[in-house]
């Protein structure tokens, strides 16, 4: 197979994880006569001191001749929130990337590794064999509705507009259920519509489509309850469904339960097999530069792409099992490691790279 | 003291554990010499079946007399969610009562009990001595905003609107500094102000107010992050400042941290001492009538009335050192009982309340 990958490397450990994750798509392209020709695209920190953008027209143009995307984490430090590079790289890189796509399902999934049990925030026989899968709407609700900013009786009233249209919620919605028919046949829609108008459609338009998937179970959770369950018992979801604003709060809570937030990718994806592959976490200034961040988020975004974009089931579940395999090995970075692991297996970044493209 | 206190007892488990409740205030009303007068009002399931009102006229009428509420659950059984009586309770009762009384402040206090640590979902080392104090904006935002169904292109939108002026903001971040004064001095805003312009405001407007108490730390934090955090690190929270729908998800979330969402009260607050009073659980139809429910959470209503109404912190003290000596000698009511606890101390509903009325 020929496909063409764009690389948005990300800023602070943002190139250091995505070298390890070309590392390990190199031995499988190699391993499995596949031809994966890389495209470099410059955006978020860099592309700002560059050309005063985060998200270059050339970018967008060059990232449209590729089959899919791999990106790093975008951000800068903490003390810098309020410098002009990094204040806007949400509204001036992340959000535009995902709408100019029309990358309208993220997709995460929550799985525990029985050698990390013990890192888990959450005890063990709750954790144990979870699988859940999160499809979060991406491009639509509040995050993308009418802002306003008015003023009367002398003072500001701002505002966000959370809106969702029959056909916005449909298309999700039949992802989530196609999904969940190759998976353990349920789907769990969380909103709250005992107060909110908009989960109301969510509500009818996602029952409406339950009713071309009988086998498929359709359940519903209101979202203060979700966040509750989500941690008392999350082996009652599969898949769960939402919108945009509560899968941003939801997805970034059930991803304490595996016990690190390097371990977690995501996927975004449209209408057609391009995605866009990023880990879950942060740019992590702090640990920038000293090959010690945990490479396993990005180089499992390789197999969520050769899952979602190229149809390569197989080489993904190669990845994952090599992943599997090192950490079962005892093998572990800094964020994965506590007092009584074997210090000989502290792997830095490259290390990390490399053992898992070894167990390849 | 005198006082009139307006007693909403809910439905299903709500007159059993709101009964619980009586007894235990009428035990402190002795021993402190206090006068309490009980006024019983009509609403949510009975006022339904009796007036066609889940909140008449009359109920509000009486409520305004009083000197404070204590309410029980309100709500129906899941298989009865579309049934008149049930399907409008939030809208029709639980938030123009809200609103009827200017409650803006909801205060959810959460602490873990060590005799119940096992109980956790979360390992013991991460809940060991948390003391979290979630002020959530109770009369605003999504909950209230314009809610409108449009038809464009023959498909249907429907949209809230999250909305918040500077004066809503203020006074209710002028509250958690307050609070924070006499606590750790520290409070938290969380918000998601790199996606929404209503967060922006929050930011700003609760900078501001920071500016009068030099002395409480005033931090900030993402909405997702918080998700994460509660649950990862719930000792670094002291007060935790929020909206009205991210306060409904993340009180929820942290509720699990304690080991029952039975042990959990809450108190909403206005700009007088007047406040409302509940368990933060539903009405949980499934237990009802069986002298099984956990009365603590109603019970711990009567603790935090006695704190913020009615400034009898002693009498406040008495009762919240009752709960945890009751619970400390093994007492348990079904939801805290585990297999090798001591089934001679498993009481029912009422017998919880004898044992914590002796311990007082
Ligand atoms: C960075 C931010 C805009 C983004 C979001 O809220 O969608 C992030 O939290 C995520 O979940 O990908
Ligand atoms: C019942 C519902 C309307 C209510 C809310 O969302 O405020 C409840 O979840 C709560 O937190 O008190």
């Amino acid at each position: 197979m020929r496909k063409v990958i764009g690389v948005l490397e990300g800023d602070y450990i943002g190139p250091e994880i995505m070298k390890e994750a070309l590392k390990i798509l190199h031995v499988v392209e190699k391993r499995h006569h596949h031809q994966f020709e890389i495209v470099p695209l410059e955006a978020s920190g860099k592309a700002f001191d560059r050309y005063g953008h985060h998200l270059p027209p050339a970018t967008l143009a060059k990232a449209e001749t590729c089959d899919a995307l791999l990106k790093g984490p975008f951000g800068g430090p903490p003390e810098q929130m309020n410098d002009p590079k990094w204040s806007s790289v949400e509204r001036e890189a992340i959000l535009p990337l995902r709408e100019h796509f029309r990358l309208y399902t993220n997709l995460r999934g929550i799985r525990s590794f029985e050698s990390l049990f013990h890192l888990s925030p959450v005890k063990e026989h709750i954790i144990r064999d979870i699988d859940v899968l999160i499809v979060r709407e991406l491009t639509s609700g509040m995050y993308y509705g009418e802002k306003k900013e008015t003023v009367s009786g002398g003072e500001r009233q701002f505002s966000d507009v959370e809106a969702y249209t029959e056909s916005e919620i449909r298309k999700i919605a039949v992802k989530a259920f196609e999904y969940a028919k190759k998976r353990k046949k349920k789907v769990t829609l969380v909103a709250k519509s005992n107060v909110l108008k908009s989960s109301v459609l969510w509500r009818e338009v996602v029952n409406e489509v339950a009713g071309f998937y009988p086998d498929v179970e359709n359940d519903y959770m209101h979202v203060d309850n979700a966040a509750m369950q989500l941690i008392l018992n999350p082996r009652q979801f599969d898949v769960l469904l939402t919108s945009n604003m509560f899968g941003d709060i939801l997805s970034d809570e059930a991803s304490v339960l595996p016990g690190s937030i390097g371990l977690i990718p995501s996927a975004s994806l449209g209408d057609s097999s391009f995605g866009l592959f990023e880990p879950i976490h942060g740019s992590a200034p702090n640990i920038a530069g000293k090959n010690i961040a945990n490479p396993i988020s990005a180089i499992l975004c390789v197999a969520l792409m050769f899952t979602y974009s190229f149809g390569l089931a197989a080489e993904a579940a190669h990845i994952e099992k090599a992943v599997t395999t090192t950490l079962h090995a005892g093998y572990r970075t800094a964020d994965l490691f506590r007092s009584g692991d074997d210090p000989q297996k502290l792997l830095g970044t490259s290390q990390m790279g490399d053992a898992i493209a070894r167990a390849l």
